[in-house]
């Protein structure tokens, strides 16, 4: 325990990866005193408990919530304004409402209006994950030395922002403030856009007559198997994720394609001057990647 | 030393990645009394001269190859036809000729028609790499625990072929022989795509104004990240890869355009069964991968 509690009591709703990691690191930390878990599945929570991953279990998101300081949405981001109703009425004046979502204008388009004038909404996006998913994946350490996003809206109390800085920061990340649209523009590049490469060349793999799948899984180790690492990702969750940042991620998804078309009629043509160029430019991205120390 | 060398004489052409990577293990396992190095560019040979990786140095691809029992082709693709016609008339009777090309029909085509009857030509593709490359990036265990999959054509002598199948063996590699152009076909879905795709996704980041870029290789660990790392491989090589195998990768990134296309009009109609249904489906693939262990 590193210092006294930051929070009373913090609400974890949902109980995957994130909000098991945020389970242990809370507990590692000292970060509150009391933590209330709920999630939807009795299955998933009856495995909560038996990790001992709390001090209470709830089957209704407002028992969770109900006297908590902080109440962090940690379910796929379908399921934001159906648990923004169920918590709404229990929420104590002061409570801080924030979540660990891929997208960040959605979380304000769902939550916010749902919320009470009492309750300050802080939306968080650590930029931290693996491919495992469930209340067993979680770990303590999986923040640490990440960045976490906040993007607050204009005119949120500045007291409770930092309170939720200060609670990443002791979880080991780096916080990052920004407008939520362009947390989402950034993402869909980082993120959402290679991850829907990636469940699409698996996909197209996963399509291929079964002897020649077999071949591609004992090679996969020439490029291949980085992608199905990642396509192994939790099929909810990334629905929601495309569904919720849909112009941001069809915005790339469109330059993207004409890159990709632009590399193919070389190939076609047989014209070797542009594919080493193309090649060669990418080479001082990859530069910057390990000088930020991002890999 | 683990036994009498199998080759007295071992020239290798090109001592880039693989190249220096072979001068290593070769030298760790003792399976050659001399290694002699050629490669284009005197100031890559004098590198090679420094870091001590063989035991002769020249600045011909005849005066590395005079001689030697087994000379193994380890430059990009689009140098075959110019280093076979160069050591072909110094081949001495029953010498082996290999390579380490991520293509194989093209080797048998522009290789094949340049050696003398007294040569046997026997493809190899050691199906391992990093991101780096230049003789200061090999190591001794590159090949260790990874597939070498080798392509002669019918008929070839089964003694030669046999030698390099053993080569490979005491490298620490798992041989497998198939048809080249089945080879090209497999590669072309666990190798030339995924970098395709990940120049791609790289060279479209490249491509955005300065300050979104920087955002991005800051936000990298999302999914990015890989993508820049297999995105710094060597240009040349690449190309060379492209190319010479340009009817399967041609087809497999058709097959993969409409998978993705499919993918694009679910986000944009917010079909979300379509998205879980194929994030679904990729895992099972991610599992064969584990269970073979290629990762």
């Amino acid at each position: 325990m590193s210092s006294a509690p930051v929070f009373q009591r913090i609400a974890l709703l949902g109980i995957g990866l994130i909000g098991s990691s945020l389970a242990h690191a809370i507990r590692q930390q000292g970060l509150a005193a009391h933590v209330a878990i709920y999630t939807r599945s009795a299955e998933t929570l009856d495995r909560a408990r038996e990790l001992s991953l709390g001090d209470s279990y709830h089957d209704a998101a407002a028992g969770a919530a109900a006297d908590a300081d902080l109440v962090i949405f940690c379910a796929p981001l379908g399921a934001n304004t159906a648990l923004a109703r169920a918590v709404a009425p229990v929420l104590k004046a002061g409570a801080i409402v924030s979540d660990v979502g891929s997208c960040k204008a959605s979380v304000i388009r769902d939550v916010a209006p749902e919320l009470p004038d009492h309750a300050v909404l802080v939306p968080a996006h650590p930029v931290a994950g693996t491919e495992n998913s469930g209340p067993d994946a979680g770990f303590a350490e999986l923040f640490d030395g990440r960045w976490c996003i906040l993007t607050p809206e204009e005119g949120t109390n500045a007291d409770a922002v930092e309170k939720v800085a200060d609670f990443w920061r002791q979880l080991g990340s780096n916080v990052e403030t920004m407008d939520a649209e362009h947390h989402d523009q950034v993402l869909a590049i980082t993120s959402h856009l290679p991850h829907l490469i990636a469940y699409t060349i698996v996909e197209t793999a996963t399509d291929l007559e079964s002897d020649l799948q077999k071949e591609v899984v004992k090679f996969s180790a020439g490029g291949f198997r980085d992608f199905t690492r990642i396509a192994a990702s939790d099929p909810t969750m990334w629905r929601d994720v495309f569904l919720n940042n849909r112009e941001a991620v069809l915005d790339i998804l469109g330059r993207f394609t004409e890159d990709l078309t632009a590399l193919q009629r070389a190939i076609r043509r047989g014209d070797g001057d542009k594919l080493h160029d193309s090649f060669t430019r990418t080479r001082a991205l990859h530069r910057g990647v390990i000088a930020a120390k991002q890999t």
